[in-house]
């Protein structure tokens, strides 16, 4: 790999002006990227053009930066998360459709929860997900599920903390957090009223994939109501349908 | 930017790595990815090597290679297209309840529409769109609509040819297509009865940004049978309702 005096990889430049981009913030100044991506300025202004003439960014009529659709696309389109998506699709708009308010499709990556779908309803309860977005293992439903079927070594990282907290009910006692965790071995689902917002409840189920190793979680986030628990059925029917669209497909 | 030896960039051979792969391989070995790329074997593996470690590229437990699940997540949550897409959704979900088969969200890009949503029924009518697929302007409902709102020399250079047929309906004669492109115009939708595929009909109609720029197309794809024109009337409805939303975000 070519090497810049700085010793840097151009790679570890590209990764780090992609990390610059947010939700919040997608579009930025060559400055702004710059700054963030911590490269000098002519540094920044270089790969920012190479990366417009490959299609990786993309600049506005303001002439200010985006990520590139052509990245999207060569991002997206061989996604292992895509092809998972894509099955599993049918079946949370059809759960989305019966429960309403938030319905989730997650990963494991790294120590946290990444989700690779969320279908939302305009008057949903509050939650802090969205597509692309991540979240602590520990304090979300998704979370648990995945780490609870996780390899023991990343159970005992993340068991070893530190367990950041989020609302009065978010478990950061690593006693509990192991016995909630085998709790939801035992009854293949988990129900966290207020671990991320105090309003809010989500519940997650287990998706096995074809060698049975739980390769992702389906949640709902719904109000933190008496009415919670009614909403374990339909999510673990909809995780079974899902398994079998992934044996049969 | 940092060139080989041969005069090529980092990120051309980033980019052409990428593109290695398809929704049909998502997963190559080093050297069927080196040679798809056409880097020297040598070459491909170090490239390869790089991208795993800053999770451009992951690997299989059978060491294959794939698009990372990072890769995803940095072109997804920043990207525009997405930020178009969440928006949608709701509506592209309702539309979808009512309609069935394939809902779709397009946007120009290129000389082609990038699909950057589908919504698709277990039993829906055959077509050839997936997320993150191309479709040829000229011959598909949402590429009709792209087109006919955009500038002149792209409309010129597609009117130029070649225009590729794929069923005796496709449209393939210049000034043909210069009549549906003002029909388009004139009506705001588009109905396209067995243009790809003998048996399936288009239907798309154009979704207006902020400053009334067209932006996207939203289409069905359903039975090419009599009752395809029933659905330009809820199509255009779930297009206002999108415009709505980007107004009021």
């Amino acid at each position: 790999m070519a090497r810049s005096s700085s010793g840097e990889s151009v790679l570890e430049r590209v990764v780090r002006i992609l990390e610059a981009f947010t939700p919040s913030d997608r579009a930025l100044t060559v400055g702004e990227l710059s700054r963030r991506a911590g490269l000098p300025p002519a540094t920044g202004s270089r790969m920012v053009a190479d990366m417009v003439t490959h299609g990786l960014l993309a600049r506005d009529a303001d002439r200010r930066v985006r990520v590139g659709t052509r990245l999207w696309e060569l991002a997206s389109r061989a996604s292992p998360t895509l092809s998972l998506r894509e099955l599993a699709m049918p079946v949370l708009e059809e759960l989305h459709g019966h429960v309403g308010h938030h319905v989730q499709l997650g990963v494991l990556d790294g120590e946290q929860v990444l989700f690779v779908e969320r279908l939302s309803a305009d008057q949903a309860v509050i939650n802090y997900t969205r597509i692309a977005a991540r979240l602590p293992l520990h304090a979300s439903s998704s979370g648990l599920v995945l780490l609870a079927h996780a390899p023991a070594d990343l159970q005992e990282r993340v068991l070893a903390g530190p367990l950041a907290r989020f609302t009065p009910f978010t478990i950061t006692d690593p006693g509990e957090l192991r016995r909630r965790l085998a709790d939801v071995r035992r009854d293949g689902f988990v129900v966290c009223g207020g671990f991320l917002h105090p309003e809010a409840t989500g519940i997650a189920v287990p998706v096995r994939d074809e060698g049975r190793q739980v390769a992702a979680a389906v949640s709902v986030i719904v109000p933190n109501d008496d009415r919670a628990r009614d909403r374990v059925a339909p999510l673990a029917s909809a995780a079974r349908r899902i398994e079998q669209r992934l044996l049969t497909h």
